[in-house]
């Protein structure tokens, strides 16, 4: 991605460092790269990043390689081999930040913990992904997606209300730890901005399960009451679900008294908002499988889009349960740029979600940064760094 | 939270103003104010936050409320009164952020648009976050979590292969949509230290749910396959999901050839490794269901604790599906300062979350800030803001 100079991303002119590999390390730096930073991603030679390898492969480009790189820059270092460490050790001397997401110790035994590298480089921001972070009695442990989303309650509050457990279909343990240390690296780049001084984020993908968790923990904490998986409901609000039409299901979120006395109206069942049993808050969300039972019985009469419609037109919050297809076509989506295109080296186009972080004086391109070859800004990057090209 | 001069978070002296109400705008200013900003919670006068009567309440006071307002100061403020608005402008003029969640047009017709403020506080960082954003044909319709949780696909992928709907058991279309928020603020942050100019920040609910997905929409785009719910199941991977044993459910993560050669021989299946069917990452996803059954009549032989700590002996990464209960007394949670604890004016104590992003330099408190009563740092805000005590 290029980006004129009247139009400047926030973190125009950061140069990130990336040894990270598969999904919540390069999450993070796609996030960077989309708010303006330029990103070097560096990868093991011989095959690269892991997930160049996952499938479904398309005209020999991975999609799940090609979602999370776009627009970041290759180059092929052993972090092993004496003169490629040399090069890395170059590169770290005029960058911003440097991501790992190796298991804790590893970034140790190759000699490059956040201990040995401040003292040379006291600019650098060193941000650290794992499962379970660099401290703790679990920091040894192997984790992936489902592991945190599974031990840090997020599989406990999902599914059906008497089914087999069921996981946040997007892989949030990455994806959440991910936008953390994004957040982590800019806070940290700001406070550098008054300091000078780097700093060292270490971010653990359980911790952020449960930061994510919002007032489930509070609410137990409290009470006692062990939150648990509710299928579409919500644990304190009614009606907040998702409903049956005479075709499909749709979902209506009219949490509060005005909303749910306007939503009983629309649907000519004025006198719902009358009964006792729903009158407060609390009484609906006592009630709420009874309330369900009358809402749906009335909703059946007719199609998803029609009630729709009504609904829209009355200003209750509500809308239909779309799929992936579905937003590929969504005109709000389209406005708002978040279904972008990238290529790849040969010119195969694909589709990937642009950027959430809207701010002013930095348009959206609906064209993404190309999905990088393994190693191929090798020579860039070496030119900018020694100021001529590499030896072959 | 106070912190000494010798650890200042990376937002040490960051004030945010924040008019945002119930859970996004909320979230997104207590993750800033767990990165050291100093947050004031202008709420209307009378009742306050809307979440300040959410359920349930204990000794008067919200948990809900409690989770994610723990540490702000209160001003009650009326938007529309010219005294209080007087009060609002002077305090935008010290404060380098300003938070709104209202539906896009309110800050229009009070006169507090960025167009408008802009001029007068150059400095300041204006972000909004509202259901579908600033922009586009949906701009004016109001949203709450499940609503983009259904049209952002989130549903789409969550829940069991064939039964009705199921959200994201957490609010992830409001807390998602916080963390960028606070991402883009901070973002902002660093770009203002080399410009001296604030930027307007528009978040979209539902652009944050397709940002959230990872690599569902490239999978689509290139395939045509639609990405489905598939219980505990990883759409690429296999084995990676939740198994039974002989007494309750536990995850496992073996998701590369090497990992899963490990994994069987760990559990005396050596042989599955060897088996064309299970041979490569394609072979497992594709026959997932008979290999969900072979294991799975391996692992009802022995209880989970038994499987967890053989597995983990090996490295293979697993782990127990945990409730809130559990967290509450998870080790490494505890270690990492996870779960934390504030207290509101009349001394009731509640649990609450701690901050993910651990920065150096910066140790999280295991108290965090009080619950503020509403209007309760009138005093204090007032006198910092005119030096004298206000008029009675």
């Amino acid at each position: 991605m290029t980006h004129s100079p009247e139009a400047p991303g926030p973190l125009e002119g950061v140069t990130v460092i990336d040894v990270t590999r598969v999904l919540a390390g390069p999450y993070a730096s796609m996030v960077l790269s989309d708010l303006g930073a330029t990103v070097i991603k560096v990868e093991a030679p011989g095959s690269g990043d892991d997930s160049r390898g996952f499938g479904p492969v398309v005209g020999g480009t991975s999609t799940y390689f090609a979602s999370v790189n776009r627009g970041k820059k290759s180059i092929a270092l052993d972090l092993k081999a004496p003169d490629d460490r040399a090069i890395l050790m170059d590169l770290l001397a005029t960058a911003d930040v440097l991501l790992e997401n190796f298991r804790p110790g590893v970034m140790e035994k190759l000699g490059l913990s956040w201990e040995e590298l401040a003292p040379k480089f006291p600019q650098l921001i060193y941000g650290s992904v794992s499962g379970f972070g660099q401290t703790g009695p679990y920091r040894d442990r192997a984790a992936y997606d489902i592991v945190v989303q599974a031990m840090g309650g997020m599989m406990s509050v999902t599914g059906p209300e008497d089914g087999p457990p069921a996981r946040v279909g997007t892989s949030i343990g990455d994806v959440g730890a991910g936008a953390f240390l994004a957040l982590g690296v800019t806070s940290a780049l700001y406070a550098r901005s008054r300091s000078g001084k780097g700093r060292r984020i270490d971010i653990s993908m359980l911790d952020c399960q449960v930061a994510l968790l919002e007032n489930a923990v509070t609410r137990y904490g409290a009470t006692g009451e062990l939150p648990r998986p509710m299928g579409s409901k919500h644990p304190l609000i009614a009606p907040f679900q998702a409903f049956r039409t005479a075709d499909d299901w749709l979902v209506i979120a009219a949490g509060n008294d005005r909303l749910f006395a306007r939503f009983t109206a629309a649907i000519g069942r004025a006198e719902l908002a009358q009964n006792p049993l729903f009158l407060k808050r609390t009484d609906r969300q006592r009630h709420h499988q009874a309330l369900e039972i009358e809402i749906e019985l009335t909703l059946a009469t007719r199609s998803r889009d029609e009630w729709l419609s009504l609904l829209q037109a009355e200003g209750i919050p509500c809308g239909p349960i779309r799929n992936v297809a579905d937003l590929m076509e969504d005109p709000q989506l389209a406005a708002r740029q978040m279904i972008c295109e990238t290529r790849d080296s040969a010119g195969q186009r694909f589709q990937v979600v642009g950027n959430p972080v809207k701010i002013s004086g930095y348009d959206d391109r609906p064209e993404r940064g190309a999905v990088p070859d393994l190693d191929q800004h090798r020579g860039e990057i070496l030119t900018a760094l020694y100021g001529r090209p590499p030896a072959p």
